[in-house]
């Protein structure tokens, strides 16, 4: 059975593009220290912590990892791309990691002339590192911003990347009705959650079986739940907890996404328990309003903005622009949220192949959130769903 | 009953142990954009995206957060110790946000002099952010690193964190309780994990009902599990999947945490199904004697590189030295990984309030890996442990 991840031949071709590109520049190397750039280029997925990694991409030659000793066999095991492993003992180390990068860098013949990085510090940071900018250490390289390199590859998908997007929307379909199931007043959302992600997870396993393969670390690689975005708290897109239990009348807001190599799609659904009150009925049919408009927009040769404006225009006919807190979307791959994005703001013009989620949402505080949120493709002749799900009140009411 | 997390008086008294140092240092404002020192300064959480948010501490006058549009209820509703939003419609936005704080801060007299940050970019960046960096922009203030003011604090753990920490690692051994029941031959460890994580969710919401908040957005604020670390995959410290499900003779390698209040603390076990081999057996029993040495340096006075050092002079004089492939352990509190670190490099001398983890780990490409996690606190006297939860191979053997 083929694993659901991208082809060791397609990262080969990744990785001719991005070497074509630092050939065209004059570019020695690409110098990366972002989880997900490492992953798109080499297919090779770890926990980052405190401890420097990067991934070197030569314009020519072996393509080699610096990183921790305790990713040595990972890498070895995993990584088939990436030709050569350096390995320091730990951080912070008798030698700062940066210092053994940059002797690494100089053996390399890397130590002068032009290198596209990702990050002028050397490493990704974050829980209290501390360490020399990699900048500042090689005085006679010269680093540039190649972030691009590899981001504006990401923006159009390959047929395998959409291929995985669907596979990843199909089992959110299957963990969302399992959700819709399992949600009753009297209960915690969050509880509700975790058992209908349990559910949906041995359902995936034991369909997928061996052909399933989790690259990013979490708890499951299927979640769907309502991340405390019950009642009142829905009215609050980004809220983090969960206040109380489930009511009857409350109005809720659910997510689901499941990682399928790397990748994951986006399904939000506006759930009501019990019969709709006639407050909520007004304001999810003016969000369901603009979504749909939105959706007619998409397409190759519109500007993302153009999306985003047709949702706002709907909801300024029916009055409601005030409840507007946030733009109608974004792209999505490898991240939950990727460029490009539907906001006034946003002149890129959508090609096949961007994947894109559509969410336009109202929010009326003290009361309650509206908001569905599907994922498309764009395609030659217009759009297609990733997401195909029930969006209307009565499909969606708990009774 | 009280809520499981920091109080209001105490992050007042954060406040103005952070405005002290500004004023001794002459500084006029603290700019921060890290969501765990936000979180740390004002107990304010929220999801970091894309989207802009920073925070900013004057040395004197009201404090402020400028942010998008859609957390400005959820700043409104849940930090009370901010007493000013600014909002930005979304990112990129006609307008950059980032040209929007530095009109903010120039309307607040903060357009001039020096002002400390924990970002010259002025954003915490992902998700494919661009933008102009904060202190181009604002050409008359003078920027300085400011990120040791917040993170030297949190070095030291009050009671009260001390207690959300104990709270956490109570709920650890439950679950961790709870993963070894459910643990068989025959079931993928993921599985196994997000039920067991269902299960211990489950007993602590019953238990601690209104008083337990989660702050950071999971699936679960509990998860328990094996992390993919099962058969000759426990010798990867840091495998991301599950490639097999568990066989009799299996050597596991767990992970149990809890956020409590913000705060999660660190419980792994080496766990072997059926009855342990001899190799196992050898190594188990090294990695015990490696931690149980490092376990009897802590306390004042002491540097951390002294417990690393006991932890590896134990497994030379079993001539194991090459299975070890990390430090002895990190700081931990807020963020899962933090300083000081166990390690031949950090002289910190330990004080009595800090956190550690001690996990020395030995690794057998291809076999199995040894490690148990425990989170000790430092006390006046020595240290005493936070998780607190059988180590022997007999009561971690699944018969």
């Amino acid at each position: 059975m083929t694993e659901l991840v991208i082809s060791e031949t397609e990262h080969k071709q990744r990785l001719q593009k991005i070497r074509r590109q630092l050939s065209q520049r004059r570019l020695k190397a690409l110098y990366l220290v972002d989880p997900t750039r490492i992953l798109y280029a080499t297919g090779f997925s770890y926990l980052p912590t405190e401890r420097p990694l990067a991934v070197v991409i030569p314009e020519d030659g072996p393509i080699f990892i610096m990183g921790p000793a305790l990713e040595y066999e990972h890498v070895r095991q995993d990584a088939r791309l990436i030709d050569e492993v350096y390995a320091y003992p730990d951080y912070p180390g008798k030698e700062h990691p940066i210092k053994y990068f940059a002797n690494v860098l100089n053996t390399k013949e890397l130590g002068k002339g032009r290198i596209a990085t990702d990050s002028f510090e050397g490493a990704a940071g974050g829980y209290g590192y501390r360490g020399p900018s990699l900048s500042n250490v090689m005085r006679n390289a010269r680093f540039l911003d190649g972030r691009d390199i590899i981001d504006k590859m990401r923006l159009v998908k390959s047929n395998s990347e959409l291929r995985l997007l669907r596979e990843s929307a199909k089992w959110s379909r299957t963990a969302h009705d399992i959700l819709l199931e399992n949600t009753s007043a009297g209960s915690w959302d969050v509880i509700t959650g975790v058992r209908a992600s349990l559910e949906g997870l041995e359902r995936m396993l034991k369909q997928l079986n061996g052909s399933y393969r989790q690259l990013k670390w979490a708890l499951s690689p299927l979640v769907v739940g309502y991340r405390g975005q019950v009642g009142p708290e829905s009215a609050i897109p980004h809220t983090v907890f969960t206040r109380r239990k489930i009511r009857r009348g409350d109005v809720l807001v659910s997510e689901a996404g499941v990682e399928i190599g790397g990748y994951t799609s986006e399904l939000e659904r506006t759930v009501i328990v019990g019969k709709p009150p006639s407050k909520a009925e007004k304001y999810f049919t003016a969000m369901l309003e603009a979504q749909t408009s939105a959706l007619k927009t998409f397409g190759p040769g519109v500007e993302c903005r153009t999306v985003d404006r047709a949702a706002k225009v709907t909801v300024q006919k029916l009055g409601l622009e005030k409840h507007l807190l946030h733009h109608t979307g974004h792209g999505i791959g490898l991240e939950g949220h990727e460029p490009p994005w539907l906001d006034p703001g946003d002149f890129t013009v959508m090609k096949p192949g961007m994947v894109l989620s559509c969410e336009p949402g109202l929010y009326v505080p003290g009361y309650a959130g509206f908001r569905h949120s599907d994922t498309v493709a764009i395609t030659k002749s217009g759009m297609s769903f990733i997401t195909e799900y029930p969006r209307s009140l009565e499909e969606l009411t708990i009774r």
